[in-house]
């Protein structure tokens, strides 16, 4: 199992590109992309918890309800959600790609993130589909990449090879992470492609049990948006014998996923709004891992701690209140903590209480670019990961800005 | 029912104190305040949620168990939590109160608010003991408010006058709000007193009754300190029959305790940790009054509202954002949101979608420095209103510097 590059063309059989059709206002920003498999795919999605959930969401699952797509469409710009004709611009756009593309209305995934609550004007998606399926090939990740980009400060792909009862198979993904058009919310998006041949359960099992240990432990600013969206394409034309049900196989594919969200999400949360540093925190010794989990999700969502991040500051204190208000039943007075970056480790708390520890290491170790904070509780075998990032001003100046 | 002066000396028979002692290092800043009274009082408290708990609450818990005492005793520079010694060094701080004021040791609440983890040199309270009872008085509330501060930008503190089978009757209190010492965590302390007579059991009935609707609905940054505490004494003074039961003396009390709790809920909330405005969000039309809270608290919890009100931004689609993942099941096309302030009024979504709106008016409307966001579910008679306030450079400027 290694990385490679193509990110979601390195797959067989798929292509992409981006453009900017003139959804946004800038002619220097992508807005549209599109990821096309030569033939039908299984497919399956995961989509945000949010009640208010956005219109290409409902139409995403109402179209690969049968586990079967073969393109994705995303524009950039507006989030086409709490409009009134939401629901039918969607489908628009699905049966403009479609035709496009030369396959059915019900095959496409369509994706949107940008504003809320303004009417999405697809007129130019329709002029500027031509050139979009013009531009498809096997070289298009990073301008599909760039396309679905909002506050993004970089776009975020990566592909894995692995290898499938003696076939070379391929996974890969764009992402994009906490950031947000001009006006609104932080929305992540991530379309991932495999030339690996599962079936559609399979798939969607693989992908809801993968999330639950990374896109769900990835928090910015702990508002779930209304249009994240985790959908997937497998196109089988690795020629490895189809995954059909759990085993060795389904194992190295749920590995080779793990490797491709991991590196998604650590990029996502190193590129949250306004974010200087990506933060790791790492919690063993749970009594499960539940409980491990609600324990890093409570430290990294912590204002406080995120504050403290940004400013170097070994405050250990934040991450013991974290815990204490987490919902979890521990034991404070066998509670570890230490900070870690590639500068060194400092340990902080030993059993509940302040430990020794040198400033100015802290110091050294906190002004890293990702840290890692580790807690230990001495309860059990649970562990987990959270990723997050520090609170600062770009974050509050983003969010604040005025939209006019 | 009036408002009136004198904070927590209002009341017959309180006398308060507060003074620098040497805890914190500027001279200019007291650091320990003190409030007495001339008899044995009912007593009550509720104290954070927090699994890690500040030494003081447990001593005060202890303390009052009987549901008696005389006096309360609180520093600000040390929060004297999550270190070795700090039940010795509470239960010393009490014992050394008690012997300056001629009572029990069992009679003393006794809070701290600062850093954690670090050890409390209880020297320099000892050692301004008998200055601090010296200038116990009935006008040394304002000066016991400023003692209790941290980062906090003035002092909080009112009083209520009331009537009572006859007789006049007073309650008043100061508390410190989401401010921090130099490194550490936001702690909410609000002291209490009353001259009615009342019961312990009634007393407690009350407080923690009037908090499910006020302190429980102030939110700054979502960070639950470890040493947040209201607690109140009550001597009778004033004449009254003492009440045992509920009933209509019992409305009048909760009701004057309210006036106060509302009072001091907005003012600890406007003065959050780097705030410039206060928000009050109303949620009514809910199902029940726990789905107006949890509706209530997810908006005002929300960093990209508090964003948005710092930059006013009349962004209502992360109202509605914050309304979908609050976990209340709403039928978001019932949903209308709009904005007051002294400046005006602005609907800016009616049935869950934008509707047109003067953006010019709204941002006249969010200029203000009290702002209500005001949400209707349609779904039936429950409502709710949190305190809140904007989330500005300033926060993160107070929580992201270094603690050396």
């Amino acid at each position: 199992m290694k990385t490679v590059t193509g990110g979601v063309c390195a797959a067989k059989g798929f292509k992409a590109a981006g453009i900017h059709c003139g959804i946004r206002k800038n002619h220097s920003k992508k807005d549209l992309a599109l990821i096309f498999s030569e033939v039908p795919a299984s497919a399956a999605a995961v989509y945000t918890t949010n009640l208010v959930k956005g219109a290409p969401l409902t139409v995403t699952k109402a179209n690969i309800a049968d586990g079967k797509a073969q393109a994705m469409i995303c524009n950039s710009g507006n989030a086409n959600t709490c409009n009134a004709d939401g629901i039918e611009k969607a489908q628009a756009m699905c049966a403009m790609t479609a035709q496009a593309l030369g396959i059915k209305a019900e095959d496409v995934i369509v994706a949107s993130t940008g504003v809320i609550g303004q009417t999405l004007d697809i007129t130019p998606i329709e002029t500027g589909l031509a050139q979009l399926v013009s531009e498809l090939s096997d070289e298009g990740s990073s301008n599909a990449a760039q396309a679905i980009m909002t506050t993004d400060t970089q776009p975020k792909e990566l592909a894995v090879e692995f290898q499938l009862d003696g076939k070379t198979c391929h996974i890969g993904g764009i992402a994009k992470g906490s950031g947000m058009i001009h006006p609104n919310m932080a929305t992540m998006l991530v379309f991932i492609t495999t030339d690996a041949a599962i079936s559609p359960e399979m798939l969607s099992l693989a992908l809801k049990g993968d999330i639950q240990n990374t896109f769900n432990m990835v928090s910015v600013d702990g508002d779930t948006s209304t249009n994240d969206m985790v959908s997937i394409l497998a196109n089988g034309l690795a020629g490895n014998e189809e995954i059909t049900a759990p085993g060795q196989d389904f194992s190295v594919f749920m590995k080779a996923l793990n490797t491709l969200t991991v590196y998604l999400c650590r990029c996502i949360a190193g590129d949250g709004e306004g974010a200087t540093k990506l933060l790791e925190c790492s919690v063993s010794g749970a009594a499960d891992e539940a409980a491990a989990k609600t324990i890093a999700k409570s430290i990294i969502c912590s204002s406080l701690v995120k504050a403290a991040m940004f400013g170097a500051d070994a405050n250990w204190g934040r991450v013991l209140c974290a815990i204490g208000y987490s919902g979890v039943d521990v034991d404070v007075n066998k509670v570890d903590v230490s900070f870690t970056s590639p500068a060194g480790s400092v340990e902080v708390c030993k059993d509940g209480a302040g430990i020794p520890f040198s400033e100015e290491l802290a110091k050294q170790v906190l002004l890293e670019k990702e840290i890692g904070i580790n807690v230990s509780l001495g309860d059990g075998e649970g562990q987990a990961v959270a990723w997050g990032c520090d609170l600062t001003y770009e974050y509050v100046k983003i969010n604040g800005d005025y939209r006019t």
